[in-house]
């Protein structure tokens, strides 16, 4: 039975595919398929973790110490009652036979689908029993992560042996959520479009895949308990309807729109060796946000003229607490700034702490306890400054690679000037460092992140250390207005069109102009074309955006006519509504619906 | 054995007592002393409980659902295993007996007394068993709240009838940390000093105990594990010292210095009648914060000139779930505009909601998941329009009232002007029905809490809605400079002389006076001598603060003049660091160490 469900429409375009499920999970768990020859491997290894955690739980019972209550040897018992249930053990395997989920990933399946039943039943003390059953799982998800996860070489598609016909079917993500890491995880994968329940405009899934140009509806409240595993799901990117098990004649009618987005698409590729000059000849420099190495190839190709910001916290991540090494770093800068051949790379320090923790083993997690605000927390330069061994060995590691083409080093969250001394006498000391042990080093502009309000009004003082800022509008929001812009019951109140938020913008980039300094924005703005005449009207020539969106944004560069903008902008920044007055007063609206390529 | 344990001292003073420690529990728990007379009608409220709770897992394990996995069934066994424990339940009903604890208490501090001997286990998985035992306590203590928490009337002070010698002994309170609620509990209670393992310089215990004028340490790390219930304990929150089981010549010394902290408020005191007039004869409005109606009396005490800021969240709190009606608020704003007989009462409409919840059992529990960001979440405005019909309650409430006195109407958190517009149909609406029923109506003013920096910028829009506006500092410097105050992790990079936080102060003065505006500072700022002269400077003349504050702020208005500052002032908002520009140039430093009265 066909059925539908609404949500937010984050990412443009349709999807039309079959639905993998992915569970949430306390332990960071690594979703992929194995390949058909390794699932015996998988069951292997899941047998191994059981056994060992049988023992553990033994060997505990054993070993209690006097003083312990008496019940927590019964407990112990019903916990190795569950380990040992065939039912379960069954169900589990399941997963790996038939689906080829990797053996992390059938245990947190099968939690869930237990968990479901937990949930469903009407005593909370009874549905509150399910924290036994999950940490049962997570022991056994921790044996796993022992055994040696990264054995196993992920495969993109499931090789579905059992069957075969659907083995080419295109594959839809459908999740409560998706963590960060998951999402970079899925990146690499064969997803065409994500489902979930939680989220709004402005969180991390609907940016991520808005960058990747993949469609996307997230806020579907029940689409995971609604969807099955193979369901056919149809997503709807424009109007946020999500369609399961749709008709033929629906389903006809979205593969025609798929089409027509392709060709749509295949037309703004053609843009992107053409200079990036407004119909007055301003040049605009159009850059790429990277998040791995190997995405800086894709910046080329869509044409960007640089890298504006390569977000080195993805290289920290689901390394199973491992952090990557001076050499390791160094390789992955040297490797971005030769794949850009001369062009500049701006490369920012790691912006990890309280809201993007790396994973459940790390330093972070073992130093420091959860924060009950973490986006006003110990994150990015406070983070970095917290750890001086780390920040130390990241700053060497870009100062290295500078020898091999042009790298800006950014800094992210700077808010007191203190922050700035403290860091540069880090970079000061290693550059001496390096050059006494013979390393070359090149020219490095020194900027900073604009995403805190005190850094606007700080902007003088700042461009006594700095050669350039660039403006982290997502953050720069979220602060202004004190909304947190993931949090589903207030992102209705998260407003990049809010008068405070454009007076900031547009007073950093006034400043950042007046004293000769590089400004450009990295943010969520730079790569959604209803903000780039905007932009381009409060002086701004530099902007940097995901790959995929460069293109889109060079054609609205290509018809704009900056003398045209000033004047608008001056009212639009008067205005108590300035969304309104831009869409109706300063630019024609008829812009913004026409698609038209001008060569 | 004596010992010194060290944390941040956050309340200024000498407090000599006899620990009382008081365990977290996840469950609001009231912690109260009962009369002698009335401990065995408490433990019979416990065996009521258990009796409850034990015939409610029965029920529960004889109909579990047939599809339940097998060992739910065993986990309940366990569960009820405990529930019977001898052991335990003795000594449960020694707390009752022996301390005087009620129920609740007598449970929880059971609870953590096993509780730790669990986290003494080194097993990780043993040490999360605790959640069992913690489970069943929650029941229990749920079914104690429905069996009528209510019907004992608390005392202040513990008649320990086995050790009489030790019933006349002052008491501070020792804990791991201290929630909102409790801390509203402990003010009317007759602890001297304050302890905690946790907090910052502006955590929510700190804030209060500064504003009680109680000597207090947080960030203490382990006191709460040092320190044994009894112990005698000095409190220097000069320095940050706890000195458990002194000697008695640290005893005496402290004694002493005790006895010298008590002149000198003595002589404070004497200012109570004092006009705030400084040198130059400037008339400074010092108005007092509260938080429930009976601290009106303390503002006319003190000699507040009117109250600044009535936080009405706390007449929501520890209620059990029960929202208070429009006739019971209209009561309590009445009872405190009659109080101040014709001075202003300034009643700020509830800033409750993700970061403040009310307890477990309220709307915003059952309506709302847990923000990651509370801070950056649904809170104080957002929340009321979020729930319009106890919104209305209030402001229908606050209209009443105004008929008995002057009022001034205080919104929190306001960002958007749609947030105002939709207020003030609410308001009009409501004072058209409540006419329309016959309620007479005052005048009564509207203004804003200036807590975000986007209405700084919003300023000149808002007020021509509004007449007046209050400047919460510690929200403003929290989402200026994206530090969360009560992060011990970032505490250090809260800053009120941040130059940003300056800024956004002065400005927001500034246009209050150029357009003939109300403006006055209600955080922390305003009860802080070492601000006064620099806010006097800026052209403030309206200070809300605690009562226990007025005396010394009037101090230093009566030593200010004001023509002299403001020259300084200009320097200062210039100024890299104003912090050590203010200390050396713009006030004599003899100034903050002085503590003459002149009348």
């Amino acid at each position: 039975m066909s059925i539908q469900v609404f949500g937010l429409p984050v990412s443009r375009g349709v999807a039309i595919g079959r639905a993998v499920l992915v569970a949430s999970s306390r332990v960071d768990v690594a979703h992929y398929f194995v390949p058909a020859s390794q699932t015996r491997r998988e069951i292997e290894r899941l047998r191994r973790a059981r056994d060992a955690v049988a023992a553990e739980l033994s060997a505990l019972q054993r070993d209690l110490p006097a003083e312990a209550p008496s019940e927590l040897s019964a407990l112990l018992d019903v916990h190795l009652m569950l380990l040992h249930d065939e039912v379960l053990a069954e169900a589990i395997m399941h997963w790996i036979q038939e689906r080829h989920y990797n053996a992390e990933w059938a245990l947190s399946a099968q939690l869930e689908v237990v968990a479901r039943q937990f949930d469903e039943m009407e005593d909370e003390y009874l549905r509150g029993r399910k924290a036994d059953m999950e940490q049962v799982t997570e022991r056994m998800l921790r044996a796993l992560s022992r055994d040696g996860m990264v054995a196993v070489s992920p495969v993109a598609a499931p090789a579905r042996g059992a069957e075969g016909d659907a083995a080419e079917d295109p594959l839809v993500l459908v999740a409560n959520d998706i963590a960060p890491a998951d999402m970079l995880q899925f990146k690499r994968s064969v997803f065409t479009g994500f489902v979930t329940d939680v989220g709004g405009k402005t969180s991390h899934t609907a940016i991520v895949a808005r960058s990747m140009d993949i469609p996307a509806v997230v806020g579907a409240r029940e689409a995971s308990r609604l969807i099955r595993q193979d369901d056919w799901v149809v997503i709807d990117g424009d109007s946020g309807v999500v369609i399961v098990n749709p008709s033929p004649i629906v389903l006809e009618e979205y593969r025609f729109r798929q089409r027509q987005s392709e060709l749509e698409r295949a037309r703004l590729n053609r843009l992107r060796h053409t200079p990036a000059l407004t119909l007055d000849g301003e040049n605009v420099e159009l850059l790429a946000n990277i998040e791995l190495p190997r995405d800086a190839q894709a910046a080329v190709e869509a044409g960007a003229v640089g890298v504006g910001l390569f977000r080195t916290e993805f290289l920290f991540m689901n390394r199973g607490g491992v952090l990557p090494s001076e050499e390791e770093q160094f390789e992955a800068y040297r490797s971005v700034v030769q794949t850009m051949a001369g062009l500049p790379v701006t490369v920012r320090t790691v912006d990890i702490g309280a809201d993007k923790p790396l994973d459940r083993m790390t330093l972070q997690e073992l130093r420091h306890e959860h924060a009950l605000n973490p986006a006003l927390g110990l994150r990015a330069i406070r983070w970095s400054l917290a750890e001086p061994a780390m920040f130390r060995q990241q700053i060497r590691a870009i100062l290295r690679a500078s020898a091999y083409g042009r790298i800006k080093l950014l800094l992210p969250m700077v808010v007191h000037l203190r922050e700035i001394r403290q860091t540069m006498e880090i970079i000061t000391r290693a550059r001496q460092q390096l050059l006494d042990a013979g390393h070359p080093i090149g020219e490095v502009e020194l900027g900073a992140m604009i995403e805190v309000p005190a850094a606007v009004m700080m902007l003088p003082a700042f461009f006594r250390y700095f050669d350039f800022v660039s403006i982290g509008t997502n953050d720069l929001i979220q602060y202004t207005l004190a909304i947190d812009r993931a949090d589903e019951q207030v992102a209705h109140l998260y407003d990049p069109w809010h008068p405070a938020v454009l007076k900031l913008i547009a007073d950093t980039i006034a400043c950042a102009q007046r004293l000769g300094k590089g400004v450009s924005v990295c943010g969520e703005m730079a790569g959604d074309p209803a903000f780039t005449e905007l932009l381009l009207g409060m002086g701004l020539r530099s902007f940097s955006m995901h790959p995929a969106q460069v293109a889109g944004i060079k054609q609205r560069v290509l018809r704009a006519d900056t003398r045209k903008l000033q004047g608008a902008i001056e009212r639009a920044l008067q205005s108590e509504d300035p969304q309104t007055f831009w869409s109706t007063v300063g630019v024609r609206a008829d812009d913004a619906a026409e698609a038209v390529v001008h060569h």
